[in-house]
């Protein structure tokens, strides 16, 4: 803990850093923003308004797919065709296994080691913490912090199962479903929730043999496409295919986002969608907030405890439950 | 308004009413339950803490399906088949469309008629709210209101899309899934996230050219269950059939249902799941409560606009935004 707080920089020290894009300091400046401590709290809150100015200039693309549709292998190869453009390409992740382990799907792997040696590069394993609102909140900081260190292109990338999706659309301009050619079970695998986020698709794993299998499926995502309704961007959803291992379709797929930007830039939804984004992000963190300030109080643990217990006892219900708490909590801060 | 609190009776007059099972007094007390009015909100607390003692011992049902699956048509046969028995019924509804109509889905038609001419039936339309988790928690309220007055089942009825499932499983001990015998996409119009939650399956509408059709749903379904993780309750879902019209299947479905009650109160699920039901809808109460001071606090609203402002100006960010409303909130507070 000591050694910890020892390595902080000032400020300005890690503000400098980072529009030098140092990215000895960047990495230093995300771990500050990951830190539970408060007093890296305020510190990190005083960098990111400095910083503010500086940021928002990225195209920020979330990716995601099932495990096994070759995510890490396509931002690898993505990640190195967008450096070819002359792009700079920061890589973060949100993992909700994460918070159960303490450990990352980017960290605890030697992947993407091509892209992690490249000078154009950035990559960062996954942040942690309690809840995964909370790690994609981080990963939202993070961005902005990749931001004012110059890079182009944020790509974030999530795990494919459950939550985490939505988490990482509220954080991103374009949203990527990577899918794998299947045996005719193509729809099964992957919930509509998560087809209805996608900005757009690739199918994966386009090469050899494949190549057939994977066109059968672009036609049959295409057709499930159209069940759909109309998406909030107003964009239709691009269908595409690829090979990491060929690195063919990359190009079509960064052409495809281009197009997807353009597109939302100018009928307005690009800037509609990051305020949005912004207003339910300050909303959320109002909440998470409020409730560990709730649970923190020493009043209210104490009169949890009976609560609990009537609860368990069946004497209380948890509506009344709450309100006494809440009247606890009031008058407790009124006194401070 | 005057009115309306006019006609509100005293506590004890609530209570004996209910416990008397005064159907009339009982749609009053939920009607209390319903207000906004903070004056209604101390007079139901009161009412809720001093029935409580009185509830816990009706087995609730939850009941789902897409539209068209024959909800309210399975409800009035499967309700008057439970009458048969002896036993009491309520029927309540989840209708998150009812948020924006100030409608109900029970309320607008005239369904359920037989069942709502039957003196052992008790027949609710759905309760309205500003949001989907405060709809529920009237409807929570609501079965408790019931239990008191002794009705042995309470049946919820839910419309089948989205959100709503998830807060129905929340105040059930039992939630039945119906689904149609389709022409082969049996597993396309339900979501799997609404599938993992059943703890038993009807097919509906199994008669007359329908009836081989629903035996093969059947077997599409339990196959499909294999799929998935053992349920929580430690009893395999059932996958039944059976036709309103016909009222055939409804006692394989009770004794599906009895059977599952005596596992999981033998196995410590039923307790344990009623418990963890409380505490969660204790915890979602408080932050309802908290968000709704945090909103009304007057120093809050005025930076909100400040804030807001430098948000869309890319100026502020929304965690330091959120920060900042949190001092003033509590600033606020310790001056009261």
């Amino acid at each position: 803990m000591a050694k910890s707080r020892r390595s902080r920089l000032k400020v300005s020290e890690y503000k400098e850093g980072i529009l030098l894009n140092d990215r000895m300091v960047l990495s230093k400046a995300i771990t500050l923003i990951e830190s539970a401590l408060s007093s890296d709290r305020v510190l990190a809150d005083a960098l990111i308004t400095q910083l503010m100015p500086h940021t928002g200039r990225s195209l920020r693309i979330g990716i995601t797919g099932v495990p096994g549709v070759g995510k890490s292998t396509f931002i690898e190869s993505f990640g190195a065709y967008l450096i070819e453009q002359g792009l700079r390409v920061a890589v973060l992740a949100i993992d909700p296994s994460s918070q159960k382990t303490g450990g990352s799907i980017l960290g605890d792997k030697t992947r993407m080691e091509a892209l992690s040696h490249n000078k154009n590069a950035y990559i960062r394993p996954s942040a942690t913490g309690s809840t995964l609102g909370g790690v994609a909140d981080k990963t939202r900081e993070s961005i902005l912090l990749c931001e004012a260190a110059g890079y182009d292109v944020v790509l974030i990338e999530t795990v494919g199962v459950g939550q985490s999706e939505v988490k990482v659309k509220s954080v991103v301009d374009y949203f990527l479903l990577l899918m794998l050619s299947g045996a005719g079970d193509e729809l099964q695998g992957i919930k509509k929730g998560i087809m209805e986020m996608a900005d757009g698709m690739a199918i994966t794993k386009a090469d050899g043999d494949n190549t057939q299998k994977a066109t059968k499926a672009q036609g049959v995502y295409k057709a499930a496409l159209h069940l759909f309704a109309a998406p909030e961007s107003g964009v239709p959803v691009e269908v595409l295919t690829c090979s990491s291992l060929h690195n063919t379709g990359l190009a079509e797929i960064w052409q495809s986002i281009e197009g997807f930007k353009e597109q939302v830039k100018a009928n307005g939804y690009f800037d509609l969608n990051r305020n949005n984004q912004q207003l339910s992000w300050m909303r959320e963190n109002v909440n998470r907030l409020l409730m560990e300030d709730f649970e923190r109080n020493h009043a209210v643990q104490h009169e949890m405890k009976t609560l609990e217990k009537e609860i368990l006892e069946g004497l209380q219900d948890a509506g009344s439950a709450a309100r006494k708490l809440m009247q606890v909590y009031k008058r407790d801060n009124s006194l401070k």
